[in-house]
């Protein structure tokens, strides 16, 4: 007998036909309606029990949770629900789940609850569809760099550079945790470590991806990058999936209308892909902003959100244009922000963000040519002198969740530049060798992959929308 | 005038039209023909120069590595090697090469040469070619899982769980490395550490994948994963990406087809997409084979062998009779392997491998059914108590490709096993909560994504087959 998956069997193509089907035990209603779930799909199979049929311990052993494999015929359902149901004539239990010891019990458990079961908690609806919404994104993303002329770049996670300064780093070692060996000037000697040196985890593979699309043109990253910053918020964990698109002569205009094409696109794969999915996400949303006062609700419900992104123009608007808005917006002349605009130069807290994007201009906002001082070395110099072809782009609920640039290609401007930081020259001699030989216009820009499962998803916690979470003091599984 | 990628202008659609084309040169012959190649493709784009229409000092400039713009018309070539070329009208230089130091001039360079600049040696034809291939492979690889049912699940990089003991970790921590805080016992005291306990980098994402296959069904990883092992040899690195599917319901038969199904896949899917570059790969194997004695040459060439594999049965054969072939074989009667075959029980060594794949069966050969000691605690125990339910997979020239098995699913047998190998049960305490709630017989294997890299591509060392490879005493980049 071919076992066939829920989600094939609801398509209703095997009719009348004797199936088998593996899954879980969602509920067993009466005695008598058994919901069976695989993971496959979001929608149970219902199996319907002539209990008289079976053996009493059997039935006993139905519970929420049980790994069990029925067969029987494919038939038209009558109950309203679904189209198809399984007249079962076998059951053979896999495995048991004891109703008293099992956590995952059919009633509402908090995420925070369910946050301590993370091994569990894909067992719910909600996390196995944000898993499934997930595992659907990331298949856009190769997908639309793959039909667009990219090729995918693994960039390295170990590494020996700690130039970058994006952010605080991991250690990785093999060395003696309490007794390492020392130099002569009392120092840790890294000549003993595993490669010879210091070695920690990447915070970003672009100046890597930099050296590939300066060779194969258009390229990017998807993998893990890592920040040892002691961030205890819903936005930031010590280890999340980024993806970097790099391009050769492409400028800051190119580089913004890739990054605007690139998120459409695969919010429109979701949105074509993922529906009942999306409609179950939909109504949690729902349901969870019903608790909170009006002032909190999301303007948009969750697909009318992603529809509205995927299909209007992002309002892309200069560092100095949103400077005078915000210095001229009611919240900053009533002192309601906590860091008030008064200059141009400061940087963008959170707050000016979300009313940029929540309050004025009520769509996705690329803000661009940033002033040089609040931005990374790599960032091309502006002929104003005093700007770079820095970009974010900001989201409604989640803030940026892009950051892009073009990049220095002059090498007497990257090196003056590295000079006034006191980067080193010998830590990023391979950087400076891209701009040495065969240098041009190029740009980039990077996108954390679990704001965009947040954005796409509704769930307000990234620690919620990535399998198992490390934030600091957690590093369980 | 917009510019094409090198790939597009090669179709000839835009033939008599004015294009330009952005790309690095890669010969320039007679002060007249520029090669010009942007990595969208091998073939270069040949632009002829009318060099008494431009100036000597911009001529002087177009060396090999500088990277131009040619703005001209796309006509039809007389010339052999190609079928257009642009008459160019218009050059414009981006960056220059000085010939005296640019390293990758047009000539051979040994791999070991272009190793120790990794971030120029994509600009050869074969390290384009190679990364090529492997961005191929790696959407291949997403593309058979999305269309087979499974969900992309990424696997925690930093794991707090030590127990799996696939081989030595790097640790990953933030405490200070000269004098970390001690407990009162003189240990160092890693509930001051980033995670609040110590912490290492993973050597596989297959137990948590297990937790996600037993309630989505069917999912696999696709991330890096790490060896802090002193192995300097051509098939090891110290950071490497795995492919690890994990399934629901399937048994050790069903694993073993699913990795035939799909190894046979993603190299079909190369040989359609990638023909230039396996055509330039094969061409640069049978090149260097020349220089090789008979015996050690290859009995296929590239393209051949790889259609070889993906339209022939991969041979599937017991260990039991593997040790029985081996033991009857002509090498260990004439004492010629370095560890004789006496008994059953004993580890296959590549040496093994290699004769039962290269020499007895000549083809793809899938072992199965191992002693129970020599594999890891958590594969099934057959009925005879003394093999488990494991399977490698064994490619010629490459050795084990693919390790799986059939997990055990049965908590008693799990809990007894840790226990002889004296793996605490606090450690794996979600682990085993996988077998007490709605436990199933459950599969699943793992592929080292530069192995198959290597064999797609001809490539002789698995550096060569990873942008920036991290090795003992190497983490340059």
């Amino acid at each position: 007998m071919k076992a066939y998956s829920v989600k094939e069997l609801l398509k209703g193509n095997h009719l009348l036909q004797e199936v088998a089907v593996n899954g879980w035990v969602k509920t067993f209603r009466s005695n008598r309606f058994i919901a069976l779930n695989d993971g496959s799909t979001l929608t149970n199979i219902q199996c319907v029990v002539d209990f008289e049929k079976f053996d009493e311990k059997l039935l006993k052993k139905i519970n929420t949770g049980a790994a069990i494999k029925v067969t029987g015929t494919l038939v038209e359902s009558l109950g309203k629900g679904q189209n198809v149901e399984i007249q079962a004539n076998e059951i053979k239990i896999h495995g048991e789940a004891d109703p008293e010891e099992y956590p995952i019990q059919p009633k509402k458990h908090s995420l925070e609850f369910l946050r301590e079961k993370a091994h569990l908690r894909v067992r719910t609806n909600t996390f196995a569809a944000v898993m499934r919404v997930r595992s659907a994104l990331a298949f856009a993303i190769h997908k639309y760099f793959r039909e667009n002329g990219f090729y995918y770049f693994h960039a390295p996670i170990i590494t020996g550079s700690d130039a970058e300064g994006a952010g605080e780093m991991f250690r990785v070692t093999t060395l003696s945790d309490k007794n390492p060996k020392l130099t002569e000037e009392g120092e840790v000697d890294y000549k003993e470590d595993f490669f010879g040196k210091e070695t920690n985890l990447t915070v970003s593979g672009q100046l890597e991806a930099e050296a590939y699309a300066m060779a194969l043109g258009k390229v990017y990253t998807f993998g893990p990058t890592f920040r040892a910053e002691n961030s205890n918020t819903s936005r930031h964990l010590a280890e999340f999936w980024m993806i970097e698109p790099e391009m050769a002569f492409y400028d800051l205009d190119a580089n913004m209308d890739l990054a605007e094409d690139f998120i459409k696109s695969v919010i429109g794969y979701v949105l074509e892909h993922c529906q009942e999915d999306l409609q179950f996400l939909e109504k949690r949303l729902l349901d969870e902003e019903k608790t909170k006062p009006q002032a909190q609700r999301s303007d948009m419900a969750l697909i009318e959100k992603l529809k509205f992104v995927s299909e209007n123009s992002f309002k892309r608007v200069s560092y100095t244009e949103a400077i005078d808005i915000l210095r001229n917006s009611k919240p900053n002349k009533k002192k309601k922000f906590q860091y008030p605009i008064d200059e141009w130069g400061a940087d963008l807290q959170s707050e000016h963000e979300r009313f940029l994007v929540e309050k004025h201009f009520k769509c996705p906002v690329i803000l661009f040519d940033y002033p040089a001082k609040i931005k990374a070395f790599y960032m091309r110099l502006n002929e104003d002198g005093k700007t770079v072809r820095a970009m974010d782009i900001l989201f409604p609920g989640i803030g940026e969740i892009v950051g892009g640039s073009q990049r220095e290609e002059r090498l007497d401007v990257l090196k003056q530049k590295m000079a006034d930081l006191n980067i080193p020259e010998e830590e990023l001699w391979w950087y400076l060798d891209l701009r040495k030989f065969g240098t041009a216009v190029h740009s980039g820009f990077g996108l954390g992959f679990e704001r965009l499962v947040l954005f796409a998803t509704g769930m307000g916690n990234i620690r919620d929308v990535i399998p198992f979470p490390r934030t600091p003091q957690n590093a369980e599984f």
